[in-house]
């Protein structure tokens, strides 16, 4: 961790070292997955077979086989705890009411009579989740992924998720059950992804990829873009908390540990405008870091990339925290509305001393997949908007081809498309 | 052209052929598009100012003099003809008015007193258009891109557009200037990408880059996808006439050509449940062909990626138009409301039988830049919700933390992140 001042001459050059964690894709990794693809292109299930056995060392003799069957799913869910079921089933209906705001409708204006225009809002048919598994397997990370697609309208919605001991967490189970994920299969790595962008005998293809995985998925799910979509390349997670003296320096310092929890890389900063309350959040997060069971790798992400920072003035922690485009901005000060106008970058923002980033993680309704990596400056929140596309609707009658008809066939004319005046000059020209 | 009817046994085959014009990138290209990218990182300006001197044969000694200055615009507006610049700020007024009703607003919940979850919409701060140059250089394209910004609230556009001449079309700049880009600069190629991307000493970096280009602007877009927004990877134009047998084979044969004339890749198909009116427009199409200008262009797309399909029905029709997901769709049939629910996928619907594609390209008022070669699956027209971006909100009184507390804690608890579960408990346990 670092102690600054923004006033400090050297800030600029002392802050570029924790701005430069971000893991750029290299060629070699690139290279790589682009053969995992290939393979599963031409050689499909069989590929997907082999790939599976390399690097889950799981050994089926059918892609089939690594569907997880619904009596799995059923167990599963009879083995979670019925408190902790209650839990995610209150995630998952805090989660679907939230993403219900989000839904858009088909318009179709009809203030022009010869000249109606719209706009037609249609559910993606088939969507794929990505869902890692190991130590970072999540059942938030189902619930955020599926529910959103499932308000949408999405008619199938697929999960996969390695398991190099062939075991689903039953948490995680219950999870897809519970936020209506159709079909689950037992496969990851870029040969996952590659499967959902193309199809295989038995995976079918699916329109859109959402869900973080490691630095092959994330790789994947670039090159496979523009054959399906996908939501968004997400980075180590971060955190920055807006202080102006208000609120206990604890809570402040537990805010920050659970982003330097998750890995090494993750970034917490705080900046305020109290040195004073400052220095104490340092003494907290030390205090604090010991009582972790995750302690070292949160004291890793903190030595490197934590940071605090004394601003001059509120506005200039906001304008820095805009700069730095934050995926979580919690706004620990006494009055957080009057702060609001004024953040442009941000993935989300946490109001005020009694909403802790946490909050937004597994319960309040918000999703939790955010933009990282300074990417909150064009990229927002996994929403219902992500799982569903438009399409543009025009109708002209006799009357309004008319209306238009001769600047069209200028605007042709200036474009050198002959054609294109011609299939409007024809319909007139009688 | 291939005249084919959907219950032959060989139709797949056959039409397999027409749908393989998909151009994939290839890694060749790829590979000096990365060295471009890495030169214009490291020597900025001076990469730039090289690369424009070796690709636009343009050399000037700093990249401000690519700039174009004010009253370079002004004296293209006052060449450009009257009727012309009506022309384009009907267009640009059209186009305004549509896509002002795609603007989202800023909203916040309150219907729980304790818990208040919003979504805040914030547009982009600055984004970058890239224009092709040279035969290709289309007002409209202007238009389409800055119309939708400029909506959204974009503070800067700028413009990017190759010149191997030093000349910018006056229309465009006309275009330009009545869309309200606010900076233009002749740059072009996977160098002006970059040089959006990730800003040099001159150019600004951008948030988004959208536009057209060729397959080096278009895998320059894909390789910098993450450190900035684009919009979408666009390929090959196309369109797809469903006909009942009503209306006109003149007509419908006109429409054909529109796409076919932009480029040799385009693919023009009619799908029709009456034979004969499909044969009709086979001779139509040939007798128009001879009239073009550019016959040489339409002939060899209508030639390679044309085809007249005979369907059993319209909805055996409407079902073949969603598997194809095409960029343009037209409904030239005698009640083409009455197959709207059934579209699921299409980039623009035109509908009946006096709505050219056309219409929509120029002056309708949606957007002309739609998602081509099956994208429409997944991917949306250009429109302002692509020059915004989102925040959650999430604020939550004591009472409102107290009331979420307990299931938050406890599938953090499930996730092993305790370091989640500390920062609601410390606010809760007193």
């Amino acid at each position: 961790m670092k102690l600054m001042d923004m006033r400090d001459t050297d800030f600029g050059e002392r802050f570029a070292v924790i701005l430069s964690r971000g893991e750029e894709i290299d060629r070699a990794v690139e290279g790589s997955v682009a053969e995992i693809i290939a393979d599963v292109r031409s050689r499909g299930d069989q590929a997907l077979l082999d790939l599976t056995r390399r690097f889950d060392r799981l050994e089926t003799s059918s892609v089939a086989e690594l569907e997880v069957g619904e009596t799995e799913i059923d167990a599963a869910l009879a083995a979670v705890a019925a408190d902790d079921l209650a839990s995610l089933r209150h995630a998952v209906e805090r989660v679907t009411r939230f993403h219900e705001k989000q839904r858009q409708q088909t318009w179709l204006s009809t203030e022009e009579p010869d000249i109606m225009l719209g706009q037609k809002v249609t559910p993606l048919e088939r969507v794929g989740i990505y869902v890692p598994g190991g130590k970072a397997s999540y059942p938030s990370s189902v619930i955020m992924n599926a529910v959103p697609a499932r308000v949408a309208g999405v008619r199938e919605i697929l999960m996969v998720t390695p398991t190099p001991g062939g075991e689903v967490n039953p948490h995680v189970l219950a999870a897809a059950r519970l936020s209506g994920v159709d079909r689950i299969f037992r496969i990851g790595g870029a040969q996952a992804v590659a499967a959902l962008a193309y199809g295989t005998a038995t995976i079918p293809r699916v329109d859109k990829i959402t869900g973080p995985g490691n630095i092959y998925v994330a790789t994947a799910k670039k090159l496979v873009f523009g054959q399906v979509g996908i939501d968004m390349i997400a980075g180590p997670s971060e955190i920055l908390v807006i202080n102006d003296g208000s609120g206990d320096t604890a809570h402040v310092a537990s805010d920050l540990l659970s982003q330097a929890e998750h890995d090494e890389l993750a970034s917490s900063i705080l900046i305020t405008t109290d040195r004073s309350f400052g220095e104490r959040v340092a003494g907290e997060v030390e205090r604090q870091l010991g009582l972790l069971s995750r302690e070292s790798i949160a004291r890793a992400s903190w030595e490197s990339y934590g940071a605090i920072i004394v601003a001059g003035s509120l506005d200039e922690a906001v304008a820095f925290s805009n700069r730095i485009a934050p995926e979580h901005l919690e706004l620990a000060v006494a009055d957080p509305f009057s702060l609001l106008p004024a953040i442009t970058n941000a993935g989300a923002i946490f109001m005020g001393h009694w909403t802790p980033e946490a909050a937004g993680d597994y319960l309040a309704g918000p999703n939790h997949t955010l933009p990282t990596g300074g990417t909150a400056r064009f990229f927002s929140p996994l929403s219902v908007d992500d799982f569903v596309k438009k399409s543009s609707i025009v109708c002209l009658s006799e009357g309004g081809l008319k209306r238009l008809g001769r600047d069209i066939v200028r605007i042709a004319g200036l474009e050198g498309l002959e054609a294109h005046a011609r299939s409007v000059s024809i319909r007139l020209d009688r």
